[in-house]
């Protein structure tokens, strides 16, 4: 269990000067006090003690720590497209041009690589005209790539570009990157602020509820089964079969399936299902096509690996697991059933990963990329570093990068999300 | 301020009956005890004292009131349209008869008229085959009207239908409506259960951080202004002005210029601004006319009625305060202006109104209707009473319609919301 | 009737510069010769004689008229805005300097105005970085105004610029400009091509059956009628009503009718009506909600005018004739109907005109634009003057500006579209 | 060469009954006379003489030769998903039912194999509120199938059902299947009419320049084009790959490519191409990449099988042959060649096909679909039959089936469709 002194934000030391956003807003209240906080468990038991742990709230602070007309901001986008990026990166760059007045912003190319200035390209200085209009696309304009570079040739060009502040745009493996980048930093007793926008398409990161691109990307979702739901019910016995993101956590598919209401399995990572047998899916699925002639599934990249592994496992550049492709081993497992019990069968094979994580952010997301990345120069501009912007009960908070060890945030098949699933496909569970 | 006891939710009794949900649940965490709370309040300043005032946090009960078999649920749609409104009819279908197996679903026709036999036309059986496909289509299947009927004469005709559960879809004039049925229902002993889902497509509704239907209204919204916006850069000095949704609420118009990031200026009820004069809106935008030569303009309906009251008030059959209409009364005086400053300006007007809220919900919007609906069932079937299913800290609670006092929710404009509006567009606090 | 010699597309002078295409295309048979022709008419009786009458066939020549590495074309929008505009500055931009490899491609700025050296703003040097993306984004980049300038103004701008080619996108006041612009440039004996790409949202130029922008117009425009019907069968008695573009030619009304399927009433210029009476609109109206409780009424901006007509005329600088709104009039005359015959009725207006014309070119567009793009660019290089590119029959086609004289293309409603009309409302002739 | 005897369409005898058209239209114009042609050929060169052959045009006859209110006509719709099919079914539902007055229209489930009732399910009447919204939706609800039925079994079952008129709704194979019927009809004496309304979302069927659900194909793949552009654009070397539908011809491909504007290489397969040497389409990309750093590629499923063959071919049940898959031998071939000559790359594959084709159709075909398919009734009421409706220089014709001889339409490389891809990608002729 986390305990309340984790929760502590590094700072890189006192705020004495005064924000600029003081002249612009005629509300003192627009300020948020550092000692807010946000309860860390909101839901309790009558009578039961009132769990006091908190995060520290994120906002504008009065006084800040860095001098804007002096200071240099650094952006990097890492690791896999996500919807919203570029409206991060616009953000980011608006609210420290346009309303801290900052001397320079500056993207990273290409990932971490354009960190290290031996493999990488050269950074380039954003202006008005390059961010105006990125958040109409997909994408991310800076470029990305997988993988970390070491913490001490970072620092050191970081250094040597005149970095004050580093924005961490990515995931897990991003932000484990960019906690070793903040702890050289101090080890130097330098003066750069790391903060984090945590970036994963999956929703799988701790201590934000809702990451941003999620909802697009259940949008999109939604939209590709509703085209497998046509093709299902447009032959006799036609099954859509849809595979959706999800490495770890089954979020992507278990909220299309609640968002589009027209789907009859759904199989994710963290409820294990059996193939064959008296619960077993297909089974299932045929006794499904003999009473509707149709149906449609959706199952998450990470679901049913217990059904491929080999025993061996590798990892990618970003250090994720690389999984063995259940969709179209789960497209032939449904045909060698059906011809077992001589059921006729079609089945039609969605896959678009490519084509959900490259859509430009929705109106929700782009509510959220701007929540996030606002917040995100308030707590940079205030010296705090060795963080992400969180959402936590629908509060943006600090919450430290140390606590991102690593462990993703799964589905809990026991909370509403699941039950949700189950009422609506009818699906038992497992 | 409201008190503990004011948040407490009546029921018609106690729950004996098992839930059929258990049979389809391997999991009893699903259930939510009876005593589960949700805080008031998860901000506070460290050192300050918590504030321990809370809400019935909703969820499926194990034991509920309503033997399944015998239920008989009637649903009501009421005042304007707004996204979503069939999701929630289909949802709330579905979760009565394949998750509880009650026994009838009826759909009351035309608002709270077709509760009164005098008026309106006979509710329908509702069936699989005619809700299946009505959450790909805006508006409701149901039919609306606004204004109310006499509780004695809805009660007599819930009485002699055989209805035990009341489900009122509507905005805050409908949940004072659905009280005034509830407290019948209670002055006459019987065993109705009346249960909200808010609707308010302008977000206006107290104990709901968002209601469905707004983020659908919102992403409409935000493609209207990119419209507005190639207008307004299509020529010499354009400017786009784009009236939304807002009678009273300012939220669709924050929301969305947030999510569009190309708005300029934002005029909202909450924020009363002056036309003329050196803070005035007309010299500003004249201004930003000369610098950028084009301009984008959102209004919401209910800003600056001040510069248009005419001493008379009306409102129509809902409660509503009829409203001036801002929108061409703006471009009026913006055409006025600048030809008495010699600025040569061409105003092109967008009033996408019933465009916009007779959008089918979105994903995000389908999302949040399966959960209202499926737990208002869960609280229905419990034998909750005069509430309604509210959003808190992105949890589901029960809300007591006694709270429901007329005062709408209205953006407070020194908190984070209107922080971002300022950000995004430049303009000053008025 | 139309000559034969009117047919007849004016040239520069004779072509002897072979065409850089040659080295990129293998094959000799993409090249047009210049004699090949369109014949005006394709359909006959069976016996009849065939009418010879043909228009010349656009496409790349062999040899062409200007030397491309001395070449210098400049682009010019005018008018309102109509989807593709975008499109067709690209596709020009890129086929003159990638394709023919000529010198300088200028944009002038805000419609005829630009060419006017002491009225507008000085031409801007198109570049590859400024078109890349703008066929995703509705209007002009190089913006647009309305009405025309002294011919002479304007040939003393080109020859002082050296521009050698004059694209002219807009309707047929444009044309009509070009057509004057030419006439000056043949009284001096000056060299520049004058070649016009027609831009009529309404689709009322002559000698194109179709111009570009109109299928996306109707597109939009489907959804708008989708939304109304879903306003209208969501109450009791509800009426959407429509105004759509179509100042003297009903084509988007008409077809966009056919694409929604869900229009009950049509009303467009070329077809006019009686409101009263046993043949009126208002009691037909009438008798379809009493039947069927809801309607959908599309009209076209210039229908009815002769119900709103007060003697005066006033023209905008387009020379266009001033309509009086015929939507807020029909919205009330329907009202008024109504409360007559004791009809409780509720009118839903939608006037999306602005949002449907700023929107982006769709796939069907984006082909034409490209088609009529690169043609006049063939067209142009080949020393044609004096014209425009036109559809016909399905291919392109140089068409002589001198006979745009001012009237517009109606839509013939003895013919297939408006028999389309009458199949799907059930209406009758009025 | 075909010749005009060819192009004459069969009929069942003389029309001797008044259409009951007559009296809904007030303008007998809008009949269309018998002896009424369409030009085979309309480009010509000048002096040369005429193309005399024409096609018989199609459109509602004063004189038809079914009595609607003891006709009979039965819709069967066959091959793979193509968006519109529904549109067609509710179009010729209408036009037959409500313009008409036919007696019954039924519905052929699952294809020609619910023309067999030993082995499919049995018709299903056709009702207004089955057929109000399918428009909307892609897919058939009628279901589909592939595959021939026995002719004699067929007709058998048409005339037990007391069948008049038969449409088919399919590729050229499923207008092979109808003409085989066609003839047994004939054979038998029997005065049923067969009419087809060609369907093929790969515009490869002759005689019909443009077919029903291509544009939205175009439309659909656009967009994945676009995600492709962006997925290539936000990494170092990214080539996005997309693999579109087009066994025989290229027209998707090509069209997209022309839309999209974004491609730069595109493999069709009426232009073999080779991989490796000097003019490969390897080393191009390599040099591409090496350039710009990104590459979008789009081809067509048939393109480039010489590089797969094996000898074997093999057919599905609709006669089609079956190809290897090009998409995933091309993204490693691409890998494998940059690894060999050291560049990095990421190829993003993209495979939309079963998402482009269960998409409902567009307004552009909407309106095709409206127009074929009321003209396919005004054919079959007049007793056209063995012919389906063709569309030909933008004018619907009666083509004879006995034309359609398993020849398909391929994309001419030496014309303006192919040289507009040259154009926009810069890639030369392979």
């Amino acid at each position: 269990m986390v305990t309340q002194s984790q929760l502590l934000v590094p700072t890189l030391g006192p705020c004495t000067i005064p924000s600029p956003l003081a002249n612009r807003h005629a509300s003192k209240r627009r300020f948020m006090a550092d000692d807010t906080r946000v309860l860390f468990e909101v839901e309790y038991r009558a009578g039961a003690p009132i769990d006091e742990r908190s995060l520290e709230k994120s906002g504008p602070r009065e006084k800040i720590f860095f001098e804007p007309a002096k200071t240099k901001a650094a952006i990097v986008t890492c690791g896999g497209l996500c919807p919203g990026i570029n409206n991060v990166i616009r953000n980011l760059y608006y609210t420290l041009k346009a309303n801290y007045g900052v001397q320079s912003v500056i993207g990273i190319r290409n990932g971490y690589e354009g960190l290290n200035p031996a493999q990488g390209e050269a950074p380039c200085e954003l202006t008005d005209s390059m961010v105006e209009h990125i958040h109409h696309r997909g994408g991310t304009v800076l470029g990305t790539s997988r993988g970390p570079q070491d913490p001490v040739v970072t620092v050191n060009f970081l250094e040597s570009m005149g970095v004050d502040i580093l924005f961490t745009i990515g995931g897990d493996g991003t932000q484990r990157g960019a906690h070793a980048i903040a702890a050289e930093v101090t080890r130097r007793g330098a003066k750069i602020a790391v903060v984090g926008i945590p970036k994963t398409i999956d929703n799988d990161i701790k201590f934000c509820y809702q990451t941003f691109g999620f909802l697009t990307a259940v949008a999109e979702a939604e939209k590709v089964i509703d085209r497998a739901h046509i093709e299902a019910t447009s032959m006799e016995n036609g099954v859509g079969l849809v595979k959706l993101m999800g490495r770890e956590a089954g979020f992507i598919a278990a909220a299309a399936t609640i968002a589009s209401g027209e789907v009859n399995f759904t199989l994710i990572p963290e409820a294990p299902f059996e193939l064959a047998g008296p619960r077993g899916f297909l089974p299932k699925l045929a006794h499904r096509l003999r009473e509707r002639k149709h149906a449609v599934v959706v199952v998450a990249e990470g679901a049913g690996q217990e059904h491929l592994a080999d025993g061996q496992e590798e990892y990618d550049a970003s250090g994720n697991r690389k999984l063995d492709d259940i969709g179209p081993f789960l497209k032939g497992k449904i045909e060698a059933y059906c011809r077992e019990v001589s059921l006729p069968v079609g089945v039609k094979y969605f896959d678009p990963s490519y084509f959900i994580r490259s859509a430009h952010a929705d109106a929700a997301d782009s509510l959220l990329t701007e929540q996030l990345s606002r917040h995100a120069v308030h707590a940079a501009m205030a010296g705090k570093t060795d963080m992400f912007v969180g959402l936590w009960h629908n509060h943006t908070v600090h919450v430290p990068l140390a606590l991102n060890t690593g462990e993703k945030k799964r589905l809990e098949t026991d909370r509403d999300m699941w039950a949700a699933v189950l009422a609506i496909t009818g699906q038992e569970d497992w």
